[in-house]
């Protein structure tokens, strides 16, 4: 998506080897007009997909999930994390690790909101060691529910994150492709490579 | 706003004298053709007031936020919420206590997405005791920036919060508006009463 890119380009600011900061626009400040094409594309992207529910873990998430949410006009779920595991009947659970903060949450959802009737596109931010993704996937299984697709804002291609997907034959979707960081420069892919 | 009080009677459950649980459709499941509604009509309130900037917290505050930041073209601040305070000299931060969960949080921005230019519209998911809202009221404050109003998707009417805010003669703007529960049933009130 070539004004995601652009907006990556102006406003990104590149931490060391493999962060991105885009707290001007995505994940802190959020840029509501951006986040509505973005759900555009997506729709454009997974509109022959049947999707009957979005999927996504706050709270960076929530923005692009709702916009697309209204795109399909079906409801979104965000999951919830917590530091501590309370083992829930009324819970689908999973653990994700934070390569970044280098500790373990719990994501949940309640069973009341995804069913096996449900063919579910996951929406998330970023998509870097697949972690967030992982562990929605895990949910979305343990309801036996269908994964219609993933829908990533920023990927960052060389962590392990997409091959990880790939393997799964998960049709992935990501707005912005990453290759690399070139000193203190984004490098973008496209999705055919 | 007859949309959502009928939402409210059909999905909204009534937990003991003072707890509504709307997470069908606002704070875990979220309905964003609804959100979408509730923006234009946030918009349709406050458009004469030259807002610049909306103001929430994580993470029931983003949807509703997000919609009313895209009718009125401007960006969107969530402050984060965390358990213990790392004071930091780039943040503004405040402490909101959660008479739900009885305990404390802190809530933060970042400078940089808050100036004593901004005419700030606070947006929140639910107004009950006021200490969200009078957290973000304190960072607005501590920006040096205005606030244009708050707009509040259910109000808890027989709770301090809105009183609070009376007094400091903000505008507020809730969407719907709780007088109290009845026999397990919601009883509204109206924006003048």
């Amino acid at each position: 998506m070539k004004e995601l890119e652009e907006r990556i380009n102006k406003d990104g600011r590149v931490l060391g080897k493999d962060v991105l900061k885009v707290d001007s626009f995505l994940n802190h400040q959020i840029d509501p007009v951006l986040m509505e094409k973005m759900g555009e594309e997506f729709y454009n992207h997974f509109k022959d997909a049947n999707v009957t529910k979005i999927l996504t873990v706050e709270s960076s998430g929530i923005a692009p999930a709702v916009m697309t949410g209204l795109q399909f006009q079906v409801p979104v779920v965000f999951a919830r994390k917590h530091k501590s595991v309370t083992l829930k009947d009324d819970l689908y659970t999973s653990e994700v690790y934070s390569f970044t903060k280098k500790t373990s949450n719990h994501i949940s959802i309640s069973k009341k909101y995804l069913s096996s009737d449900d063919n579910v596109l996951i929406i998330d931010d970023f998509l870097a060691n697949g972690q967030a993704v992982n562990g929605l996937n895990e949910i979305v299984d343990a309801a036996g529910a269908n994964i219609a697709g993933i829908g990533i804002v920023i990927e960052k291609s060389f962590q392990k994150g997409r091959q990880l997907i790939d393997k799964e034959k998960i049709p992935v979707y990501s707005l912005a492709r990453i290759k690399a960081f070139e000193d203190g420069h984004v490098v973008f892919g496209k999705e055919d490579e």
